[in-house]
């Protein structure tokens, strides 16, 4: 590390639309950050795949680098800037190759911090280096510090939000509009908010990424992304959404974790999965690409934090704060405490979670279909709250939807497994739980 | 300061329910505060007005000291908690005492910071002693640390928010109920949510202190109180609140601020006041006593931080994290920068500022009212969005409320003005800007 009184000097790898975000930030508010930062921050070098794309950007003044390793190891750099993604590859070698040449290092990078951020957390912490990932989740909301520093004080009892914004997006239109997931879908395309190929974040994966690191600074424990269950919003009809508007609810994709001590043993309980929030929820009210996190802890009660959940100037925005943090000499650990003293847990089994449950059916239009479908949840001990049932379509297929009474989730794997091909049931079901207050 | 591998020693001044918070925080989350910190925090030393007031938790382990000059310089303590309140006397004393002995200062005083910020962060500075206020703004919620870290790349463009739970409780309530302001003060007062002397809070004071410190950190500006222009909820009444709502909006006490440069030369701007917030505004969902702050960054774009804005528990909640904060090592600037480089601006003058307005007048019922009142906006080059006249009540008052098209402020205090001393006016005419988007 350099000398405080020096400016901060950075090297940057990835130029897409946030490296160059970061670019234009630094420039635009050079002086207040050097005001709040004790020193200037300065781009020294860069590197992307290909040097002569017109970036919109002057590179020249930096020096460019065609070759990663030796960016990383680059005598005048203080600090790594990655911005390339992917969990693996390039990005994850330039990650290790900068903190083992005692750079700090800060990415954006939430697929590579989910998959193997406990690892570079230990090689930043044995170097006393920073390493920062503030933009990986949520953009331009500083929920990571907010977490990590200003609810340092509390035992986080639960933690959960709105993650991704493109699905948030195409679940208030939906909400909006009345129409279906593949029609909004085909407009967020053409609108730039979902990807050509979007299965990363409508199946919930993105979400998955971030609510990964999220459970692990919030509890103190140790990553563990594979073990999150993860949903997605494909199968959301508009039909769902107008049930539960009529029940007091809207739905939200959400990524929620806890730690789980019902069944003795603690254990570690992450989802991501289409939730229904009611319309008093200040989550129900977060519309469009804007990302939300909530986190309730012992002492605080319920912290929210909401903003622009991507894009380039909010997620440069977190960027450089990482980089203002470590120009002031932050550089504890990645994960709010040093690797070994996070705790390890199981992941949680759900079969015993309490909760309400939305149920919605497709079955033929018949007689005895109720009846078959109530004595299945009768026999798993699972009551139904409301019902609602739509009168057949030209198919001849009909709409059942319901919301039950609290009851344990594996009553409705129960009813779900006694349904199974039965010819009543057209379809899968979709099953959304309702978020306990 | 103590060396890192020792435990942080706190001295608490200050036992009324957040103090006692604050030792209840320490020993339930002892253990999670220990590992995010890096080293224990202990409380050594304790002291109030009343020695031998049960307070319902054990003090038999700290240390009593009557005469706070002495905890100010006990050789044993890093760092003094004031949690006495008042912005001169005792606190005061302790907080300069303090610093001078080389402790750091944690304080939830927002009246102290308001008034007296500047000359305790140079002293803070000038000994490399951490000054930190978190709990003196929006109770629980992490914002000063938001502001002045996680929006650290930012130039802000605006901050507004909630400030006062008393005043949003109220409101809420008000809203929800239709209840006249001081029926539901006296049941406000009833369940603890205002104050017997409910003045500081309802004129607007409480806000006024917190808006002028969120203005600091966001601007880079030195802290000026005095110039906050403050208005408060006392004479808002049910129907104000039920035309807003036809109208689309709901009434908020905001306080807000930003740098305006309009007028040539930058000039700060600080207004404490009910507002008429659209109901699509995130702030429009905040009801009850919770708190909700707004910084509108140049890259960020617009982030919310929301939470219990009061409390014992999440007051000790960000008392707590500046504690962590410092035993971490963080003593940067109290306002993101040091005192010297704040710009010292001037206040602006609100006359040229151009907004919607709000405006309610009780007339008496006679011909050629409207006339007269439309006449004056008309000389004023103030036009009328829309209007709602109600019918006369019994006592032969009318009441007439209208949003204005946007137009300089001073219009209204021409038309208000060539109105003033009119027969048709009966009483003050109640004047609420728009926030605008």
């Amino acid at each position: 590390m350099s000398d405080h009184s020096n400016p901060l000097r950075i090297a940057l790898a990835g130029l897409g639309t946030v490296g160059v975000g970061v670019i234009q930030l630094i420039e635009a508010n050079r002086e207040i950050i050097t005001r709040r930062a004790g020193r200037a921050i300065e781009i020294v070098a860069v590197t992307a795949r290909e040097r002569s794309k017109d970036r919109g950007v002057d590179l020249t003044p930096y020096r460019w680098m065609d070759d990663m390793t030796a960016m990383a190891g680059a005598a005048d750099v203080d600090a790594v800037v990655e911005l390339i993604g992917g969990s693996d590859g390039p990005a994850l070698t330039l990650a290790r190759e900068s903190l083992d040449s005692g750079k700090c290092f800060v990415t954006a990078n939430k697929a590579m911090i989910a998959h193997h951020g406990m690892e570079l957390a230990a090689l930043a912490e044995a170097k006393g280096l920073a390493l920062k990932y503030e933009a990986a989740v949520a953009g331009g909301i500083p929920v990571i510090k907010g977490l990590r520093e200003g609810a340092a004080a509390n035992r986080i009892e639960r933690v959960y939000g709105i993650l991704n914004g493109t699905c948030n997006y195409i679940l208030s239109a939906m909400e909006k509009d009345g129409r279906d997931f593949a029609d909004v879908l085909k407009d967020a395309q053409e609108k730039g908010f979902a990807e050509a190929d979007p299965a990363f974040d409508i199946d919930g994966v993105d979400a998955a990424h971030k609510l990964a690191i999220l459970a692990a600074i919030s509890f103190g424990t140790q990553l563990d992304f594979d073990a999150v269950e993860i949903g997605g919003i494909r199968k959301i009809m508009a039909a769902d959404i107008a049930q539960a508007k009529a029940l007091g609810y809207r739905i939200r994709l959400l990524g929620l974790a806890e730690v789980d001590g019902s069944n003795g043993d603690a254990s570690l309980f992450q989802r991501v999965h289409p939730y229904l929030v009611r319309t008093s929820h200040p989550l129900a009210h977060v519309t469009g690409p804007t990302n939300a996190v909530v986190a309730e802890g012992n002492f605080s009660g319920r912290l929210l934090f909401q903003g622009a959940g991507a894009g380039d100037k909010p997620t440069a925005s977190s960027v450089v704060a990482d980089l203002v943090d470590i120009a002031r000499g932050e550089t504890g650990p990645a994960f709010a405490m040093p690797g070994h003293m996070l705790d390890k847990l199981p992941p949680a089994k759900s079969g015993h979670r309490i909760g309400k449950t939305y149920l919605r059916m497709l079955v033929a239009d018949k007689p005895g279909v109720l009846a078959e479908i109530t004595a299945a949840m009768r026999d798993a001990g699972l009551s139904i709250e409301s019902l609602i049932q739509q009168e057949a379509s030209d198919d001849g297929s009909a709409l059942i939807a319901m919301v039950t009474h609290a009851g344990q989730e594996k009553a409705i794997t129960h009813t779900l497994a006694a349904l199974s091909g039965s010819d009543s049931m057209l379809g899968e079901p979709m099953v959304m739980h309702i978020l306990g207050e």
